[in-house]
């Protein structure tokens, strides 16, 4: 049992003088920037910290780079070098490498695998996801429910004639609950173990379920989950098992481009632009906000908990040329991995990581390029920011995955991981990313 | 003095039975990818060790990140986004942040910076530089000379019409030892006090000294450097300084795209390609090679050694979006680090450090994109490679920092570094990449 008594609040009180402080229980704390590659790292560190400056998680003990694995779907035995973050969080939560798309699903078979949620769950131990995007997307959703698709998110979508991106996506209606399937995510959620489940979404839970006809919230509050839908009640709330749903999908970041502006063709423009504040954030709980009512629910648990963290829109604002979003994105993780330092102070025994899920598109380009005097096209071929730093200066921002107008790509870079003190000599240099599994689970040790 | 009797060879023979084993002398290695980032590292382990492989480089215990540093020109106290090769070997060999294209000489002043390498031969420590990139190229330049601007290479190149990739580059001449300067960067290698200097640029060499008339080869004889220029008469030199120069410019790489082929645009080719062998490599000393005989001759040295190695190809086949070839260089690199790591288990007080300069153009992207099922142009609009890897798949890797035919862009990411055991305790998670200088510094105590 941990020393938690500054962490005790409301109605966990009971629990902070039940027992002695002989055996310490153990957490983990896992922060997952979404998309969150070195470049990103870079890119946030000029722009909060200048480039000899230091971001919080640079300042953590342990450094590592996890590779990213994914097979193809139909032959498992072959590789595929880039991944999603559907795959890459089932990776993380089950141990086992599957495929594009599927949340902790195996690939091929459709096999369910177990999380590391679901296990700790089994066991005792606590657990929580918080995130920026759905709570029914991709990287929450492979710690604790099990689909054939990512998109398989509602009882509505799992119709198949739902897109994803403008595409046609697998049909989840065999999965559904009508079908004897495992539901839809949003169904799993509501019927999970979980103490803590934050973010947005709240579309996919204004919905009947398919299996009896019942409100998702009606059920979720049969689950003895209370639901909150402002960071006032976030922050009030007293309720030992929690829903928070602050927005209808993924919630808005912190931080946008002057008067909206994003990367463009340099054809069309080569003005530059600062950050501003995002006004469709006013209101929202800080990703930080949320980690700590998180934390306050979990710590009051006997057996230790595991909570993961994401900071999501690191990719979305990455896939929609937004640097000032994705730069505001890794100040909310930053801000988490502070948070989260300042826990593990106190409760000795929690481990922190902080890794990614896979690679993303931008890059640091030189502002004013050398072969640009050459003339012609000697310039970028993608769309380029030009952001302008606190200190002034102009950092080039290049994305330039896909031409298009869609969205870019993810990349198949290796992430990086860092760890606090509790990790040295748990987590070698490399890693791949299934071993964070058993990483996770050796240190709970259940 | 350390045991060195395992490498003690040929000439150098007196030196090993002269002392006792009681004070260790200590030695470092450092070797540098030029380019080589975490993309690139990925790269080259999907192919050589499959993606949930690892490389040696992998294996070593310690990993950090470190911040690549540079500064305006005109005003130093400003940042710059984007580095060369240059000033970040200047920053590693000095410990001082300066301009792009600078080596070893402060921004805006010219003042010459005391390199590692001079300060470390004045202390009597043995120094040694090895590249597959001319001798006189901004990596090993900078450990061993001070100039105004990398490309005064040669007295030729001293007259300010020539030109850096297609562009004017800056006036050299001042800086001529007519002119009472210190002369080009070939003029200062003759001249050190390296013990070994090999790699390529034989063409630098063949040339007239400004100061007095001298063939420069004439004048390395002079400063007791044996000079070899084939890879039998590396190999076989019992000569205990060695100066090496066994390809005219860049030394040829050791593999390049099946029937020569690279990225293109994918509106004109999506063809994929295998890896084949360079045949310009036939009758090259390979990297390892290269730096084992460095490592024989330095190891005789009582005091302890300092040595550079470079793979610099990973940096000039990225910038032709040649991917075999930048993949070829990092395998040569590969190789070299575990020659390093044995030679480090047989003298244990050998520091062996491995790092990047800057950033590459190269992303590893879907090689099926999700997005191009759209139609339109939804698919990377830089220049890509679907390059054929041992196991049979498609490794997509996008070179998209320039549209025009000239070259790729550096990026401003920050790059891995890696150390073996003996770097446990000296490498924070994060470091500036001038903190490179008083790391090795303080390692070698002088």
């Amino acid at each position: 049992m941990k020393k938690f008594n500054h962490i005790c609040l409301g109605l966990s009180l009971a629990f902070c003088s039940a027992t002695s402080f002989a055996t310490p229980t153990k957490n983990i704390i896992l922060i997952i920037g979404d998309g969150m590659d070195d470049q990103q790292v870079t890119i946030a560190r000029n722009y909060l910290a200048g480039p000899a400056g230091q971001l919080t998680l640079d300042k953590m003990p342990v450094r590592s780079s996890v590779a990213v694995l994914t097979v193809d779907e139909k032959d498992p035995s072959k590789p595929v070098y880039v991944a999603d973050s559907a795959n890459t969080a089932s990776a993380m939560a089950t141990g086992v490498v599957t495929s594009a798309g599927r949340i902790s699903s195996r690939a091929k078979t459709n096999e369910a695998l177990p999380t590391i949620m679901q296990l700790a769950a089994k066991a005792g131990i606590a657990t929580g996801v918080v995130t920026t995007a759905s709570i029914t997307d991709a990287t929450p959703a492979a710690f604790l429910t099990n689909s054939k698709y990512r998109g398989c998110e509602s009882p509505a979508m799992m119709k198949a004639e739902a897109t994803y991106y403008g595409l046609i996506k697998p049909r989840c209606d065999t999965d559904s609950k009508a079908n004897g399937g495992p539901g839809s995510i949003a169904e799993q959620l509501v019927e999970s173990d979980a103490t803590v489940i934050l973010g947005g979404g709240s579309k996919h839970f204004d919905q009947i379920s398919d299996s009896d006809g019942t409100h998702l919230l009606k059920k979720a509050e049969g689950n003895a989950f209370s639901v909150v839908t402002t960071r006032q009640d976030l922050i009030d709330s007293e309720a030992p098992r929690l829903m928070g749903l602050f927005s209808p999908s993924t919630m808005p970041v912190m931080w946008r481009g002057q008067d909206g502006r994003k990367a463009e063709f340099l054809k069309d423009s080569t003005d530059s632009f600062s950050c501003e504040k995002e006004p469709k954030f006013d209101g929202m709980p800080k990703l930080k906000e949320m980690a700590q009512v998180a934390l306050n629910k979990l710590a009051t648990h006997p057996n230790g908990f595991i909570l993961m963290v994401e900071s999501a829109s690191v990719d979305k604002q990455s896939h929609g040329r937004k640097p000032c979003g994705h730069i505001g994105e890794m100040k909310q993780l930053d801000e988490t991995v502070a948070l989260a330092l300042e826990f593990a102070e106190k409760s000795p025994n929690t481990l922190v990581l902080v890794t990614a899920d896979h690679g993303h598109a931008a890059q640091i380009i030189p502002a004013s390029s050398m072969f640009v005097a050459l003339g012609d096209d000697n310039y970028s071929p993608g769309r380029v920011a030009l952001v302008e730093t606190p200190s002034g200066e102009k950092m080039a921002i290049n994305y330039a995955t896909n031409g298009g107008s869609s969205s870019e790509e993810h990349t198949g870079v290796h992430v990086p991981l860092y760890g606090n003190d509790n990790a040295m000599g748990l987590i070698p240099s490399h890693i791949n990313q299934p071993d964070l599994f058993s990483i996770m689970k050796n240190y709970l040790a259940f």
